[in-house]
This record gives structure tokens, C-alpha cells and sequence, in this order.
């Protein structure tokens, strides 16, 4: 049985090498494309949401979502990490004009949760924005998805707190508000930290391998995977690419991948640790805090990272698992 | 060679332990003890201060300090934890009336520094409130003590990083201003996290051992430590006390029973991570934030428990190292 998939994304490279990965996955139904601000600006990450729709025949609808932070001015996008174009400024070979569906992104979580309740599971793998209005817009949509996958923040025992600041991933310092306003709501989240994601490396090699073997999707992903690669060079001992959007759809192929804690997690909303994930971990105890009464999520800790990787690679493939 | 030492201190069980640690060791030279609250009121943890000095015959003077954070109201004494009488409440046998020296323990401070330039070593295990009206009255004193070696906050990458909240430590959380103050500052600082300390237990067998083994010290050691054993109770797996404030003192005679890591430090001043500290590593490279051109400092990550154990033991027994 497929698992129904509502994408929520800011492509960025990385979400594109996860978009693909949830098309190539025959465990995986994707329903929708919701757009988000982040690693570009809306209009950007929503060209490109469509241009890949276009470009590797996605039957999926793409929704436009929020241009900006619930609460906040916008900050500067990444273009020294994702380009101007937000995928490495490679040329967007047979770009059309396409528009994304009338309805906005949080609305379009909403109705399909509500039609298909229990059924999906929602990735969200750029600041937590679109989430968030959808449950201001209606709280019930936490209990009408199957579960919440998210790609964000940091919680585990090594490895990298932050890439923003010391302390804060971008996807959650994009919109700390939104973040708190998501892991506080009663729905199933997993979330996958960066200290988690940034032991994923997809190799040189290994994209070039994909290139050969996995068509035109291989191409495209090696193609992107350079000015990626080129950015981390060699920083932190990274040499390739940090998985970090796609090992959300991972964890949604196969728990098993991962190691989680569970615990309430709150972001923080002020001051120099703005944007830090903080997780109690359950059982615990302390004097009255923030995390107090709050819904448990399981945050990921560990990971198998080559398990990860042949899962990424067979499914680019199209060898279906254990076929 | 000897070490000048001066103990800024809110005894407090695990402070008495490591007062008596510093005066029974030969590589030490207790040259004062300054109070401040924290583990009780400044009355208290004064008369405590003073009940040891004659108890067990300490030439040091005892110099009083702040009775409260520089900015906050002072949070509850943590009574369930050193009892009403900041010592477990053992009985205090043959207490007399005592008073503190005249002058403020911050002046104290400044004035000893002054006099020995670059030969004194401050371990502060307590709220950090002392140093920081030192700094104020006297930002050189900086510059004039040997180092610095403080108990509190967490930085390593295992264990728990708080006590009092899910992410902060006590004598950090007591008074976050006072720690942010300290950790900005230009002296050689060193310190000993929380998820470093859990990780030295004496057990009771431990303290038993002591008792029979190091006088009247050994005695009143394992008396105080039997309501502290208590508190821990065996929550997070810990039989036994936790050498929290004595291992800032063992740093000082032996640096090699630490692994430290290197990089800026600042304490979080509001929210829901108030009191948390959060380093970030030497090298590291992120956008601009709160730990740019701020001083380097040394923090524990690891500690040798067993090594550090048997120091404690050696010189409570009144074996000099290597003798």
C-alpha cells in the first residue's frame, strides 16, 4: 500500500533531489506540491515547483503558498547556497510558463486532509509557514493527517547544531514563530534534524553513478548536486551533498532508517539563540517549563546513512525495494 | 608548585565536598572563600562557608557576597535538593558564631588579583553574580587572574543539559546576566558543563570508603552526602552523588582528567532557553551573530571519571599525588 504524500517545499536543490525521490518511490503517492518561501523567494521556489512538474511529467498539482514568515520581515534568500534561480543556477532547460492552482497552499492541506482523512502524510521540508496557517485556519487538520515529516531544526547528541547561527537551522529560523506554532499542535511530527541529515553525503561519485543509471531525473540531479557540493566544500569534512530534504521522504519509506527520541519540542522566538529546536525528552523531569503539557514528537537522533543512500539509489533507479 | 585558589562558592552540598577537596590538596593554595547565593540564601551559604573554616581549620578568609542576580528577583532556594540548611540538613556540630570578613566578596576579588597578578585561579561554582560586580567595578581584573574554572551550564554533545529546565543549569539559570557577563569577558575561562559533571558519581560505597579512610573530613563527607544521594534517587541512572563542583577544582590540579573544546560562549537572557549556554566552536562559520569577536573559552565535553574519583579519594586521604 502507497502512503498518500502532500510535499511542502522550497526548491532548493536539496528539495528538488526529495521531489524526485517521492516521484521515483513506488511507496509513494504524491497528491500535491505546496509551495513556501525559504531557500528563494515564493515566486522562485514556485517556478520551480512547476518547472519540475513540467520537466519529469509530475501528475501532481503544485499550490503557491505564503511569501512570508508569519510574523517576521523575510530573510535574505540563500543564494550562495541554492543560486539565484534557487536550483545552482543550472539552466532550466525547457522552461514554460505555468501557473500554479488557484487555491493557496494552507488551504489546499486543509481540504486534502479533510478528504482524505488519516490518509496522508505531510513532508515539510522549508519553514513551517504554510503548517502553521493551516491550523490557524483550521485546528482540526492535526488530527486529519496521518503524520507530519519534517525536515528541520536539531536535536541529537552530535554534529551540528546550526547552519544559520550556531544554534538555529534555516529552515525553522526562517519562521521560529510558525515552528513553535506546528510542534506544539496535537498531530503525529517526526522531525529530522540537521545534525542528523548532515551524516547523509551524497558523494561526487555517487552522483555521477545516479547520472548514468538513474535517466534524465540522474542527470538533472547531478547537474544541481554541483553548485551544492561546491558550497559545502569540504566544510565541516563534508565532500558531496548533505541529504537533508530527502531523508524526510526516507524516514516516510522506512522508519527504520532512523533512531528517534520522543519528547515535546518548543523553538525558540527571541533573543540570540532565535530559531534553536528544543526538545524535553519524555519522562524527564524539571520544574515547570515550556514544554510542559505539550504534545510528544519524535525527533530523530541517528541514522543509517548508507541504508539512506541505497534506498535514495535503488529508488532513483526504479528497482523497486526488494525487487 | 602550588595553585592560589579562590573558592567563590554557595555551600551547598557538592560545595562543601569540593572545599574540602581544595584544602586538602597539596597542589592547592586556598587563598579565599567568597559567597554568594545560590544553593541557599547568602546568610546561609555564608554561615556554611564560615562552619567549615572552623570546623576543619581553614586559614582562608571568608568574604560575603551579592545576595541576589544582578537584574532578576532570586529564584527559590533549591531546598529539596541541600536541605533548609544548605548541607542536607546534617546536624552542624559545634557551630559558633562567626562573621564574614569585612569587605564584599567582588572586592575581594579585585583586591587578591591585584596583589598577585597572574597567580590566582577563581573556581566560581556557583551563580555567577561575584564575578560579574567584579568585572564592573574592575574590568582589568580580567586580565589579572591566572584563569578561571567554573561549574555550570552544559556544552558537551552526551548527557543532560539541564537541571532546572529541560536546557539550563542551575548556577547559570540563578543568574543568566551575571553568566553572559562572565562568559564575555577577556580571562581565561574554563568550564565544566553539567552533562560533563552527571557523568563523576561517587557512590555510596564510595563515600563509605572515605569516611572510613579520611578523618573527620571523610566523616562529615559521607553525613552530607547521604541526603544528596537521596535527592538523586537513581533518576537518570545516577546511585549516588554527582560531582558537580568538585570537578571544576580537579581541572585545576590535573587539566588532562578533561577534554575541552574551544570557541565562544554566550548564555541565553530570555525565553523559554533562559539560562542556557551555548557555545559556538572555534572555526565554525555562520552569518553574523552573538558569538562574533566574543573571547574563546575552554569547555569540558568529557571528562575520566575513574581517574578524577581517584584523585578525589588520594587527596581526601592525604596521599600526595604520586607520593
Amino acid at each position: 500500500m502507497t502512503t498518500k504524500i502532500i510535499f511542502d517545499t522550497d526548491p532548493g536543490i536539496d528539495d528538488a533531489m526529495a521531489l524526485l525521490f517521492i516521484e521515483a518511490s513506488p511507496a509513494l503517492d504524491l497528491v500535491a506540491v505546496t509551495t513556501v518561501f525559504g531557500n528563494a523567494d515564493i515566486d522562485t521556489t514556485t517556478r520551480n515547483a512547476l518547472y519540475l512538474k513540467n520537466r519529469f511529467g509530475l501528475a501532481a498539482p503544485v499550490y503557491k503558498g505564503t511569501d512570508k514568515p508569519l510574523r517576521r520581515p523575510r530573510n535574505p534568500s540563500p543564494t550562495f547556497v541554492h543560486g539565484e534561480n534557487g536550483l545552482g543556477d543550472v539552466e532550466l532547460t525547457g522552461l514554460v510558463a505555468a501557473e500554479p492552482e488557484a487555491k493557496p497552499a494552507h488551504q489546499a492541506i486543509i481540504d486534502l486532509a479533510r478528504a482524505n482523512p488519516g490518509e496522508i502524510t505531510l513532508v515539510a521540508v522549508g519553514p513551517l509557514t504554510n503548517l502553521a496557517l493551516a491550523l490557524d485556519a483550521d485546528p482540526e487538520v492535526a488530527t486529519l493527517l496521518k503524520g507530519v515529516v519534517i525536515m528541520g531544526g536539531a536535536f541529537a547528541v552530535a554534529g551540528k547544531p546550526g547552519n544559520v547561527t550556531p544554534v538555529a537551522e534555516a529552515n525553522i529560523w526562517n519562521d521560529p514563530e510558525a515552528a513553535d506554532r506546528v510542534f506544539t499542535a496535537p498531530w503525529h511530527v517526526t522531525v529530522i534534524g540537521l545534525d542528523v541529515t548532515t551524516q547523509v553525503i551524497m558523494s561526487p561519485d555517487f552522483m555521477e553513478a545516479l547520472e548514468a543509471s538513474a535517466g534524465p531525473a540522474g542527470e538533472f540531479l547531478n547537474a544541481i548536486s554541483k553548485p551544492y557540493a561546491a558550497f559545502y566544500g569540504g566544510r565541516d569534512g563534508i565532500v558531496g551533498c548533505c541529504v537533508h530534504d530527502a531523508a524526510a521522504v526516507a524516514y516516510v519509506i522506512d522508519e527504520s532508517l532512523f533512531e528517534v527520541r520522543r519528547g515535546s519540542v518548543r523553538v525558540v522566538t527571541e533573543g540570540i539563540a532565535l530559531g534553536q529546536t528544543l526538545q524535553k525528552v519524555e519522562g524527564e523531569l524539571f520544574g515547570p517549563s515550556a514544554w510542559d503539557d505539550q504534545p510528544i514528537h519524535s525527533a530523530a537522533i541517528a541514522v543509517d546513512a548508507d541504508r539512506l543512500l541505497a534506498l535514495y539509489a535503488r529508488t532513483m533507479n526504479g528497482v523497486v525495494a526488494g525487487g
